[in-house]
């Protein structure tokens, strides 16, 4: 079988950019045996040239953002982050007639409906399995392993960090504050966590989610975060064979489709119950198909790339 | 959006194949509107017209196999299950240049590899995402979600009958007996119950995951069922701290792929432990998305009908 080769031009390497790059050297002849794509990264956009990126060429690295869009690429990986610069980016790249692959949540919460409405008018496609829950493959569960049914609801735990210091207060005893700190050192939780722990990190996610699973507008929302959730709160949960989670929820109401973020108390009998540390899960209510789990890593280099990289094979047969 | 029509021609009308035919008039609206095709049934196989069918069209009825294979349709969906007529109806349909949609393990485990091979050359697809934990999107999520990465291990619960039953001793202490007269009255055993409980049914979805899972060779395989065990190796185990689970896995080892199905004692930590009645799971390990677990239900006519429709709609991009 002869490869189709697509061409990338790559926005972004830090700790995702370097993953895709990375994950793509080793499995680049796995993906052209299997897939019949060829996959080259053609240039780099970074904002410092000089810093070190063991494994990535430097002869593709430019400081220049048109360097990238403009290329002769068939697609546009944005893995830059923030809203106004990579906004600035896809739209070109649609623009321009390229592919884009995103892992930019707050992106796509922000604005997704404009950039899709663009790369429809453009004949170009979007991807963004990486957005939502990383290494899981949500996004395809719903456009197309539920194509055929209608979803009633999606619940999920959608943020590593909250639900890492909520079991870690649970298994551990440890205060919320020592949780997040614990958090922080192992990497899970930013400097500044607010974005995961008020609940607006989850609160994009599933806007996302929501957006795709039900043809309804967005009527009414609320987002409470797991900051006030007490050790005290945890061990009486328990006390009653429970356990608390921070729980994200899309459900139909009269006139469309109303979210909801906010810590629950599950029973154990909940499948959210037993998603532990930095997990992410998302359970699928479909009127045919029941219900569905699904539970994986959300974060890291390695998942978030391994959903970016799916993206770009999938192109394929939308590229010539 | 102009729809795209896609012709279907029905193998089938029995508990599946009605469960298509409701499913598809309820989201025919839906289906046209989000994913741009239309589909109709043009005919149907059955092997008795004039047993009762509530809201099947019977104009569309037909005994021979022939005025469905041969009719002017894009896809043949095969649900009448078997290997023997079910190998012959695949092999014409893919002769004449029809895509095949399949809900049949058995006649892809047996004969998948030749089938794949024909239909490559003829240029036409296989979906069989049904075939394999009914609505779960577990076919995707290998093929798809995890494109970029290398698949080390594939674990499961792959049959819902021998799950119904240990979860039946385990919580109302029945006997192995008593529960599989359980599972019979409620629909989830067949009368002869030996392709469920042997361990042959989780095999053969066990052969038909590897196959997509690795590009190895399957060198080894060993297939024990749940007949035998008693309620006193279910409570001994709960004693310390552990369930049983009928266990299907299949794993790299020199050479290839070895593949087991047996009973296991797993902990209440192992992802397959909370797994519960008739529900089916699957764990995938890939090397960068770590650990993905789907769970749901792996039979009845709403999800494997939400299944085979989802590989219809899928067709629309290869079909012209």
């Amino acid at each position: 079988m002869s490869a189709t080769k697509l061409r990338v031009g790559l926005l972004g390497c830090g700790t995702v950019g370097r993953g895709v790059v990375q994950l793509l050297d080793r499995e680049r002849d796995r993906i052209r045996e299997r897939h019949g794509v060829e996959v080259a990264i053609e240039r780099i956009l970074v904002r410092d040239l000089e810093k070190a990126r063991p494994g990535v060429d430097r002869q593709l690295l430019t400081t220049r953002a048109t360097d990238v869009l403009d290329a002769n690429c068939d697609l546009v990986v944005e893995v830059v982050g923030g809203v106004h610069c990579a906004g600035a980016y896809v739209r070109r790249a649609i623009a321009n007639g390229r592919h884009v692959v995103t892992a930019n949540k707050a992106l796509l919460a922000e604005c997704g409906r404009d950039l899709f409405a663009a790369a429809s008018r453009r004949g170009v496609s979007i991807g963004f399995e990486a957005s939502v829950c990383g290494g899981i493959p949500v996004i395809r569960a719903i456009r197309d392993g539920l194509a055929a049914d209608t979803i009633d609801r999606v619940r999920g735990i959608l943020n590593g960090t909250s639900n890492y210091i909520l079991t870690r207060i649970e298994s551990d005893g440890l205060s919320f504050a020592g949780a997040l700190r614990l958090a922080q050192e192992c990497g899970f939780a930013e400097a500044d966590p607010s974005l995961d722990i008020d609940g607006e990190d989850a609160a994009q996610k599933l806007r996302i989610l929501a957006s795709l699973a039900f043809d309804e507008p967005i009527v009414r929302g609320s987002i409470a975060g797991i900051r006030g959730i007490t050790r005290e709160d945890v061990l009486q949960a328990r006390d009653r064979g429970c356990v608390i989670r921070h729980v994200a929820t899309a459900y139909r109401v009269s006139g469309g489709v109303e979210l909801r973020v906010a810590p629950e108390e599950l029973p154990l009998t909940d499948p959210l119950s037993g998603v532990r540390d930095e997990f992410n899960a998302v359970v699928i209510h479909g009127r045919a198909a029941g219900e569905i789990t699904l539970i994986g890593r959300g974060a890291g280099a390695g998942p978030t790339a391994a959903a970016v990289i799916s993206d770009v094979i999938s192109m394929r047969s939308t590229s010539t």
